[in-house]
C-alpha cells in the first residue's frame, strides 16, 4: 500500500481524491499495489465530506510520517505552499502541484531541492489541465530543438472567443454568458488580460530554454479590445482569432514569449481548438509539427494529471525524475522585434496616411466588409518597426497574424 | 560518455544516426552526458557513409559489448528482429524500436524478458512515427479508464483521402498522385487495405486492455471502394471521411477493434488532420477528450522518436519502464456489434427496398447530390444488424458515421 497526502482541499484537491476514489483499481493494477490517501491538510474541516477522517491542520504531521512517499500541493498561490513544498522534499517526498504561480516563480529551486533529497518535483497539471504537455516536454521532446511553442492555454478565452466567431456577439455579452455558465470569474481580469496564460508560457519558454524566462517579460495583451467587427473581418479572410501564448527563439538564439490575440487560418490545427478546449502546438527542428490537445481546466481533468504525476513519482522512488530548468535567467529577447504580419483595421479618413506611412509596402486590401473602413495585410514586418512608421495613423484594431504558411 | 547501436542501417536507422549528429549537443545537455553511436549492425557495407567505420556484420560483436547500454532496433519484420531484440534484452540492453510488425507479434513476450534482465524494451515509434502516443499511454493517461481511442494512424492513405476530398479526384487518380510523391509504395496494399493501421491500433488496444489485442482480429476495411460521390454526399453533410482506426470497450467490458473509412463531423478534431499528419484522439473517464497529433511516419520524426525512447532507456539504467501488457489475450468483443449510425447509397430503384427493410428506422435523406441515387443517415443500429435487415438491398456505399455527439 502507497500512502499520499494531499495539501489543500479546494477544488482540485476534491479531484484528487475523487481521482483516487473512482479509479483505484485501474491505478491500483497499473502501478502493482494499491494507492492511499492518509492525510489531506486543510485549515478547514469538511464534516460529512468522504475525506473528513483524513484532515489534519498540521504540515508537520504529514512532513514527518515516513510512509508518505508523495504529496500532491493543491493549494494554490506562491505562500504557504512554497514553504510546505520545501518542507516535504527536503523529508524527500515527491511533489506533484497544479499550482502553476510557485512553478512560475519557484520551480527551479524546488527541482533543486528535489534532486538534493533525491525525489521529484512534477508539475503536469499546471499547465493545459489535463493535457499531457509537462511530460512530452521532459521526455518525448528530448532529442529536439524546440522552435517554437504555440499555445491556447486559457479556456476562458477561448469560449468566448468561440462564441464571439460562432454568435458575432460582442466582448460584453459573452463575457456576461462566460461568467454565467461559471467558466469566467466575476474579476475576469486574470483570463481575460492574457495574466494567467502568461504565467503558462513562461513555464513552457523556461523548459524550452533549460533555464528560466520569468513570467514578467513575457509581452501579454488580453481579448477586452477585441469586437465582432474584428471577426467579421476575420471570416472574409478564412481566419479565426484565438488568444496564443508563443515562445520561440529569435535569429539571435534569444527565448521570446507573448500572449496576444492573433489571427490564425483555419486550417491550421489550432483554430479548430473551439469552446473551453486547449491545445499546444509544438514545433521540433527533427520532429516537425506536434500537437497536444484536451481539457485545459477542470476539476477531474486537472486533478487526473496530478495523479499521473503521482504514480510517475511513486514508481521512481529515491531517484529524482529529471526536468531541465537551471536556476538562472534565460537569454530573452523582444517579442515586439519578431516578424509578422499584420491586420489593421483604420477608418477612411486615416486610410491615405497608412498607406504614406507604409509606402514601401505591398497592403493587401480586404474587399467589402465594412463600408466606414478599410481592413488590411500588411507584409511581414516587427511590431516595433511597424509602429515606429505608423505613429500618426488613428488604428481601430491592429492584430499579430500566426501560422501563415512562410512563418 | 553513452555507448548505443543500431541494429539494421536502412530508412529509419539513417534517421536514427542523423538525430545523433544533429542535436548530439542538445540531447548530451538534456541527457547530462553525450551519446555516441559506437556500432551500426547490417549484412552490407557503407562506403562512404558517415557510419561506415561503425558498421558490423555479427549481432555478438554487439551483444557481447558490456560498453553497448542501448539498442535502437530499426530493422523492421519480425525475425531475425526477434532473436537480435531478445540477445540484446537477455545481455541486459534496452531495445527502442520502431517495429510495429514485432510490437504486435511479440511486444509482451519481449516486455518480460526486459523486465527479467533489469532493462527495458520501448516502441514509442512503432505507432504514431513522431507522435507521442506509447509513452502518454503509459503515464500520463494511468490514472483513465480509457473508454475509447480513435486514430487516424496512416499518413498515405490521409494523404489520398484529403486529395479526392479537395479535388474531387478519384481513388485511382489520387493513388497515382501519392506513388508519384513516395506516399505510397508501387503495391501500396499494406496501406490502402487498411492492415498497417490494424497493427498499430491493436497496439493501442493492447495497451489500453493490458493485455494482447490480436490484430489478426481488428475488422479491417481500406479505402478502395471510396469514390468521388461519397466526397460529395460527405460536403454536403459537413463531413469529412477518414481512414479512422478504433479500439474501444463495448457494454460487456470486452476490447473491440476495427480500421474502416468512416464519415466524421467536419469540427471533430480529427476531422482536420489533412495529407499526410497522423493523430490520436483518447477518451478517459476523467480527463475526457484528449489528442496527440502530429507527423504519422518520414525518417527524422520516426527516428526522433525512437531517440527519445534511448535517452528514457538510459536514464533509466539496470530498472526498468513499466509497460502494463500482459503476455495473454484480452477478452475481445466483435466491432460489427458495436452501436453507429450509417451513411447508405442506393440507386432510386432500391431505395422502396431500402425503406421497406428499416421501416421502423427514421431514415434521414440527405437532399439533392446526386440525382441517380438516393443517400441516407439511418439511426443507431450494428452494423451486423443493419446487414441481417438489408440483406436484400443493393448498395453503391456503406459507411460508418464517428464522432456524432451523443456517441
Amino acid at each position: 500500500m502507497k500512502k499520499i497526502a494531499i495539501y489543500g482541499y479546494g477544488n482540485i484537491g476534491n479531484g484528487v481524491a475523487q481521482v483516487i476514489e473512482k479509479n483505484g483499481e485501474i491505478i491500483g493494477k497499473r502501478l502493482g499495489e494499491p494507492v492511499e490517501i492518509k492525510y489531506v491538510l486543510d485549515l478547514r474541516d469538511f464534516p460529512g465530506d468522504f475525506m473528513e477522517s483524513k484532515v489534519v491542520h498540521d504540515v508537520d504531521t504529514i512532513v514527518r510520517d515516513r510512509e508518505i512517499e508523495v504529496v500532491c500541493e493543491t493549494m494554490g498561490g506562491v505562500e504557504p505552499a512554497f514553504t510546505f513544498t520545501k518542507k516535504a522534499l527536503e523529508a524527500g517526498k515527491s511533489v506533484c502541484t497544479s499550482n502553476k504561480e510557485l512553478v512560475a516563480a519557484k520551480g527551479p529551486e524546488l527541482l533543486r531541492i528535489a534532486k538534493e533529497h533525491s525525489c521529484s518535483y512534477l508539475f503536469e497539471a499546471s499547465v493545459g489541465g489535463g493535457i499531457p504537455i509537462i511530460r512530452p516536454m521532459n521526455s518525448s521532446l528530448v532529442p529536439e530543438e524546440i522552435r517554437s511553442i504555440t499555445g491556447i492555454l486559457n479556456g476562458t478565452t477561448n469560449f468566448m472567443l468561440t462564441r464571439m466567431a460562432k454568435d458575432g456577439a460582442d466582448y460584453e455579452q459573452v463575457l456576461a454568458k462566460a461568467q454565467e455558465l461559471g467558466y469566467a470569474e466575476r474579476n475576469p481580469e486574470a483570463d481575460v488580460e492574457g495574466k494567467d496564460a502568461a504565467r503558462k508560457i513562461a513555464i513552457l519558454a523556461s523548459l524550452m530554454a533549460g533555464k528560466t524566462y520569468p513570467y514578467e517579460k513575457v509581452m501579454t495583451k488580453g481579448i477586452t479590445r477585441i469586437t465582432a467587427q474584428d471577426f467579421a473581418y476575420a471570416k472574409a479572410l478564412g481566419m479565426q482569432i484565438r488568444l496564443l501564448a508563443n515562445a520561440r527563439r529569435n535569429e539571435q538564439g534569444e527565448v521570446t514569449a507573448f500572449v496576444e490575440p492573433c489571427m490564425l487560418p483555419s486550417e491550421h490545427p489550432l483554430a479548430g481548438v473551439e469552446g473551453v478546449m486547449n491545445a499546444v502546438y509544438v514545433q521540433g527542428n527533427l520532429l516537425g509539427d506536434t500537437m497536444y490537445y484536451g481539457a485545459g481546466a477542470g476539476k477531474l481533468p486537472t486533478a487526473s494529471a496530478v495523479v499521473s504525476d503521482v504514480v510517475e513519482a511513486l514508481r521512481s522512488k529515491n531517484r529524482t525524475i529529471p526536468v531541465v530548468w537551471e536556476d538562472s535567467e534565460a537569454m530573452t529577447g523582444d517579442p515586439a522585434e519578431l516578424p509578422a504580419a499584420f491586420f489593421l483595421r483604420v477608418p477612411h479618413a486615416s486610410y491615405r496616411d497608412l498607406r504614406r506611412a507604409l509606402r514601401e509596402m505591398d497592403l493587401v486590401e480586404i474587399p467589402g466588409v465594412l463600408t466606414e473602413e478599410v481592413g488590411v495585410l500588411t507584409e511581414t514586418v516587427s511590431q516595433n518597426e511597424l509602429k515606429n512608421k505608423v505613429k500618426d495613423v488613428i488604428f481601430k484594431s491592429v492584430l499579430r497574424v500566426e501560422g501563415l504558411k512562410q512563418q
